[in-house]
């Protein structure tokens, strides 16, 4: 086997479904020579992490804390720690990541029962309520930003809802963090999960989590041991809070990462974060409507940061995103499940979410789409995203 | 909350259990911009580290790459790939990670046999031989290298014990891999996860693992589903294999670490690399034998790279490491489960395996134990070492 050569990839712009394009800041700081897991000052470290991200989350939790693993670790650490074998669990699902989670629910041993919706719609409050009421479930996981549709989840209802049948809410919000409001206490959530590599604009492996004390109190009241001891949250707790006792080696260099991003945040504040999405989405939005191209989720519930799509009719989805790869180094992502084929996903996601991205992106779109057809780029698509951007300013 | 201020950790000389240093040139790596996973540039990143992991583990096995966890992310993978309920798992104990072996094998719902060494001490080929025709169980676990106890396992009888009575071989090379022979395809291993932050000088964050194809021939034929989604292997490999099909965002940048620590074993050579532990080794403790300070393993069974020994009577243990830590930036490891309070452990790891390394701490370490006793340092411990390190050269 020859030794492969020096890391050198090209330098991409990063506009699919995550990971997003990190900043200089953060990644220098994932250059910060690494300190032992047990140092006082990475203790240090650790405290101002978990302080940010319950800003963050909105929330005042003391069980907050990245799990040392990516979004999908996150949604395990939820689940098995909160489900023992026979548990009913309700799952609300209206795209890949709501499928998941009821997998992840049946593999730990619950009795899964599931709400569903079409692709790219979500759900009312009433039918949440119907169905907590039918199922009585111990657990209802919900996601709030499907990253395989564009769907926005609202959730405003659906705690109380929960709380009324004595029913813990979980959320996925793997996508949303930092880029809508996650309202983690308002909401009246109970155990909600999300990944570093969306709207935190961190690189992928670490899954930010938040249990309330209700949920404390449900893994205290456990009969059975949490299947995983990876992910066991009465273990990992002891290394996270207080006692600081061994458990794993923590991801150092992860967290120093997440630490930056996180500042960042704090820096931007949250309202002004959001609005940056919300303002980029727009103009993203202007420039697609230009050129014909619609959202597959419904107006009033797509996501600003991953812009779901109908690839136009008659252009090839791969010759085009391998195109814009290729040509002007910008990644988006393809369709999943259902949707493959059929639907492009547009990140404008924490680093990502610039007007340069959306203009840029725009003018190559176009290039591709007017090449597809014979034809030259009108240029309608960036004139109709800049004055979505002016008008902004 | 004040937001915390800029991430400006103390350079230390880690000399603990783990993480080891980490070379500038990992660092550097893992601040390059981060791509997409299913870059076609990244699969290629994945393609050649997955090649020199397999150099590393020294074996062919196709399904070898890195878990997206830590250290016991590997062994909880290795464990539940394997197990299904009711399976027979022996599990061999003489430390720490040997009982957390067993406690994820019983979470996983096997039935668990244990087979017991005092701490310290390592398992003759004979009693293995005769746990295992007595209890059949479908995995062996031992661990390798005991990080606990300083232990190193041998293991040159061990897998045709196991292929005698059709039992998968799983062991734990965490510590040892690239700092002694790991040699999964000669041991006859058929399940064998590390960590990156030991003799590999990656940080901490992934779990390099390899399976042998009767490991992958017993998961095909599994009757229930893997408990965890997120390690499933049957999943996992689909990504990591061919098909390239998503299952969750790979940990990019920590991917790039590990593929420039690698890039550094395969320039040095693994046969150099394990000299230039075990000269380090024996430098060390040639000082500390002169300070009257012994190891927990008996002679020929202990580890190069983790170099547990019992602190001096009347020695104050935290006194000492604190001040190590606050005087001199240097980590060492107290002791864990039954050594707490008893044992330092010292070590040698990957990056950290270096003989300035080895006198500083001798240096650092007299001057602490001399003050402790009211005198001054005699010098004696570096003094020895020097003398080994001479001959050596």
């Amino acid at each position: 086997m020859p030794i492969p050569g020096p890391l050198n990839p090209s330098l991409r712009v990063l506009l699919g479904p995550g990971p997003s394009d990190v900043s200089p800041r953060v990644l220098a700081a994932m250059a910060t020579p690494v300190l032992g897991h047990l140092d006082p000052e990475f203790l240090v470290i650790m405290n101002g992490t978990q302080d940010m991200l319950r800003q963050t989350f909105m929330t005042r939790n003391t069980l907050t804390f990245p799990v040392s693993g990516t979004g999908s670790a996150g949604m395990e650490t939820c689940v098995v720690n909160l489900i023992e074998p026979g548990d009913q669990m309700l799952v609300a699902i209206n795209g890949v990541f709501g499928q998941r989670m009821a997998e992840v629910a049946r593999r730990s041993g619950a009795a899964v029962s599931t709400i569903e919706r079409p692709w790219g719609q979500i759900f009312e409050a009433g039918e949440l309520h119907t169905a907590v009421k039918k199922y009585q479930p111990k657990v209802l996981g919900i996601v709030h930003a499907e990253t395989s549709t564009g769907a926005l989840q609202p959730l405003d209802d659906v705690g109380a809802i929960c709380s009324e049948h004595g029913t813990l809410l979980l959320v996925d919000t793997v996508t949303s963090l930092a880029g809508v409001p996650v309202e983690v206490d308002a909401w009246g959530a109970d155990a909600v999960y999300s990944g570093t590599q969306k709207c935190l604009s961190a690189p992928p492996g670490l899954s930010p989590v938040t249990f309330s004390p209700r949920a404390v109190d449900a893994m205290k009241r456990r009969k059975t041991p949490v299947q995983s001891w990876y992910l066991d949250m009465t273990l990992v707790q002891r290394y996270w809070g207080e006692e600081r006792f061994y458990h794993h080696t923590a991801p150092i260099t992860m967290i120093y990462g997440l630490r930056e991003a996180l500042l960042m945040v704090q820096e931007e504040g949250l309202p002004a974060r959001w609005a940056r999405h919300e303002r980029n989405h727009r103009a993203l939005k202007a420039g697609l409507a230009a050129v014909g191209i619609s959202y597959t989720a419904a107006e009033g519930h797509q996501l600003p940061m991953l812009n779901a799509v109908r690839i136009p009719p008659g252009v090839n989805d791969l010759a085009v995103r391998r195109r814009l790869l290729n040509e002007f180094g910008i990644e988006i992502g393809g369709g999943l499940g259902e949707f493959k084929g059929k639907v492009w996903r547009i990140g404008l996601m924490g680093q990502s979410s610039r007007a340069n991205n959306v203009l840029l992106f725009l003018a190559a779109l176009e290039q591709c789409l007017a090449e597809e057809g014979g034809r030259t780029s009108s240029g309608a698509a960036v004139a109709a995203a800049s004055a979505v951007l002016a008008n902004h300013e």
